[in-house]
């Protein structure tokens, strides 16, 4: 299969959106050599954000994450999360009462907002699920599966409320031995085949994701879509996802595709990148 | 909606095949009156069979849950249950080698078979998975979730082996307040989903369960399945497994199904029931 | 089940987007009425724009087929039709060669595009077949069901290309009797499903389409979300779309969810209109 | 990838059950030496069985389509067919009125049954639609597909009847160039989704097909499923369904699964076969 130059590809384009996961980190830390494709961007002005599916942190924890790992140029405001739509959500349209979470305290902390109380599914019972008015899937951790993922059932075959799903990913890889974890939205299809109600689902392939990067692009500057490249390691969330949008877009082989499997999946799928490369380094 | 009259309709056949859940027994104990229907089925004559999608026990304690609630006429050797089918399935397919389980003790003791090694997902690590020839879902309880779910998603991901579901319920009902629990059906869903493989289900609907019944009552005599009565509480799983097997079935109006609902779910799945009743009570 | 007062809640919002099939048409024309809410919001200078799943014609035909029912004043640069959102696709991810259809003459013409050859997928042989760089699904008129729906399988089994679908509906009402017909949208779930291949959805519930909407607003004016209603008459498109877009919604129960059905259909499937009114019309 | 000697396996087992398309035919004829195969198992005195999802033609015509392509030995009474499951249930099921169909008229001569009038879904109108008593699925040809599959979605949105699919598959192939045509299977899974109803499906991997071909057997002589193999060239049907019953099962590599994928499609899909061989041939 043909792979395409990371560097002559790059430089057709004004602005840049990165997925994390597999594109600039790993579970070992960072993709080696990220830092030089980051001074690069600058030294040419061009722009740069990372648009990621992660809903277990607010933005400006994620950057400091990366900051840790030695990406310092990537600053809080230049972060698009699935957490920052679920929050956005919760905002513009559930005003009063309580949110139940299904997460750890560091997720429900960022979707705190004026008005609305958060509580953990653990801590509804019948004194207060009256008063439940959203319920939102954060994270995998932080609370008894048994337990709370049967009493999320439950609250939601009581209340006729919207449940959100801050993270579309199925699973998510543990350090090293090819072995993966369940991720939250892998428990959310499960909870909404078994009450048969239609959930909110933030994140990457959704257009949501792609146009609020968009927006924040937009207010500094005109540009088209044109000018944008979507980076990502996944084909059915970050090609697709940008595809649809109507921007072009690069594979790279450093996470979730394998060289080896690339080319068929992409057959078989029919979701077909721009450009392919083995990492978003610059050699 | 027009209700028909129990005894005339069970007057008709010759073999009545029970469900248990929501037509014999209910979270409280018996439905009441439905000792005299076994009376009555013996005093002409009629013989009948328990079949039911329960693999948490061998028949042998299913026939003493029902001896314990007053149904002493139900023994062993009338009950058939998708956990004999997963049993089946391990003594025909499965020569040696561990089974691995998700489920209590009690669900696993049945399944144990001749030249089978069965342990706990829980105890399964590097020194043997490589010896792991099947995995097993047979209960909700009896294992940490969140530890062993995952560990089961993993030893799938690693092993190219049968994941058999003895139990195909998605739910099932918790005491009185209109609560339901996650069965191990449900969460075979999730895991199938997951990995992306195919699992084998045993239980309603699917003909596998009625055609063993069948195959019990043929040893003793010959008959039609035009003689043979379904009667169940549950329009997805006892009404069209009957039907697609040939049997005419009868909706009771005891259990999963309300007298409010019936109609309406009848026009909107198109399972037709041959009869519909109240309860599976001579009155 | 209790219903709002149209006038009072329009009376809120500086922007309204409608659905059109079931809000302000039907099968034998206009919604009676319906005008006067125009003039209505003519005079209080609120905006509207139409958001529909139409991908049959041009929004210039579009506009003509309101003007014919009287509804003079919806011109075309107020529509937004998931069409629009197909040729866009086009225009930027497509850049040579052929794209292939499935629809009628009149669908094409408007997904023309600079550079594109369109043609019929009955035109497509051994000949132009390795030119065929998209498929695009427009009408479920204007071919042969049996031979073009059968090529359309063949061709994305030997064409690594994207497949776009420029109508999310399923079935569309037919004149009076309650009869439905198979929309493009169905048709094109089960090429997929046979296929096996990820195809790209345009329309109602997807965002893209209330951003197409929201950025044509936003070219004249600074708005926030809070500030537009979305007014549409299915749950599981217009009002679940709107909802997750960050507005508020309206049901409206003069087109696919009748009054009878409304409140049973909003518990059943967890999506919640802001507000419920029996039509788009002032009394 | 390992293959096993086919004589040496067949060796083992007293009964034989074939697939028939991929496994003894192809588009061109018979597969090549396949007569040597059922000349030896005749020498051997092991019986055979065709167990196939076809309902386009009753057994008898079937087992004269063996013969013409040279297989002479096949008699009618050997077949086992979906079609024949089909009928089965009408036989039992159905007592009176109309039976609608999509397919040809071959196909409905077949499932002709005493007190039910068969007509073409095309021959269902306003004076005859309440009498309509049950719809099946047979064959993709002999209809109209866009006037027939959108009534027959309107019959089945006005009657709550049982629809029948006789045959599960997709697709079937097309001769020699790898193109493939929907079969009636993928309709009714289109129509299924669309009117939102459950069906009753009959063909492999469902058990009952095997059932009826073990019951057969069981006429004549006692009989284990450890003696009995199946033998078949697709997994999600042959395999799997042969597997489910308790049956070893051969997985031969001259039709729907290549050689070079086999090993992929085993991994990735967890169905095992318990032998691989190249053909079913005696070599």
């Amino acid at each position: 299969m043909r792979t395409d130059n990371f560097k002559s590809v790059i430089d057709k384009y004004k602005i840049i959106f990165f997925d994390a996961f597999g594109v600039l980190k790993n579970y070992d830390g960072i993709v080696p050599g990220v830092q030089k494709t980051f001074a690069y961007l600058q030294e040419q002005g061009q722009e740069y954000y990372i648009v990621t599916n992660d809903a277990s942190r607010s933005p400006m924890a994620l950057a400091e994450s990366f900051h840790r790992i030695g990406l310092d140029v990537i600053s809080h405001d230049r972060i698009i999360s699935s957490g920052m739509l679920a929050k956005e959500y919760l905002d513009l349209k559930v005003n009063e009462g309580i949110v139940a979470y299904l997460g750890t305290l560091n997720s429900a902390h960022y979707i705190d907002s004026s008005g609305l109380h958060t509580l953990p599914v653990s801590a509804i019972n019948t004194t207060n699920i009256d008063q439940v008015n959203a319920l939102v899937l954060l994270d995998d951790e932080g609370f008894n599966w048994f337990d709370d993922i049967n009493k999320a059932v439950n609250i939601l075959r009581k209340r006729t409320i919207p449940a959100i799903v801050a993270n579309t990913d199925n699973t998510y890889p543990l350090t090293g031995n090819n072995e993966v974890s369940i991720a939250i939205g892998g428990i959310a299809s499960m909870i909404e085949s078994i009450v048969g109600k239609r959930f909110i689902r933030f994140g990457k392939p959704d257009s949501q994701m792609f146009m609020f990067a968009y927006d924040l692009v937009r207010e500094k500057r005109t540009v088209s879509k044109k000018e944008i490249l979507m980076i990502g390691d996944t084909l059915h969330t970050d090609i697709i996802g940008g595809n649809k949008f109507g921007l072009d877009t690069m594979l790279v082989l450093s996470g979730n595709t394998l060289p080896d499997d690339a080319e068929m999946r992409i057959k078989s799928t029919g979701i077909v990148p721009t450009y392919i490369c083995n990492t978003a380094v610059i050699d």
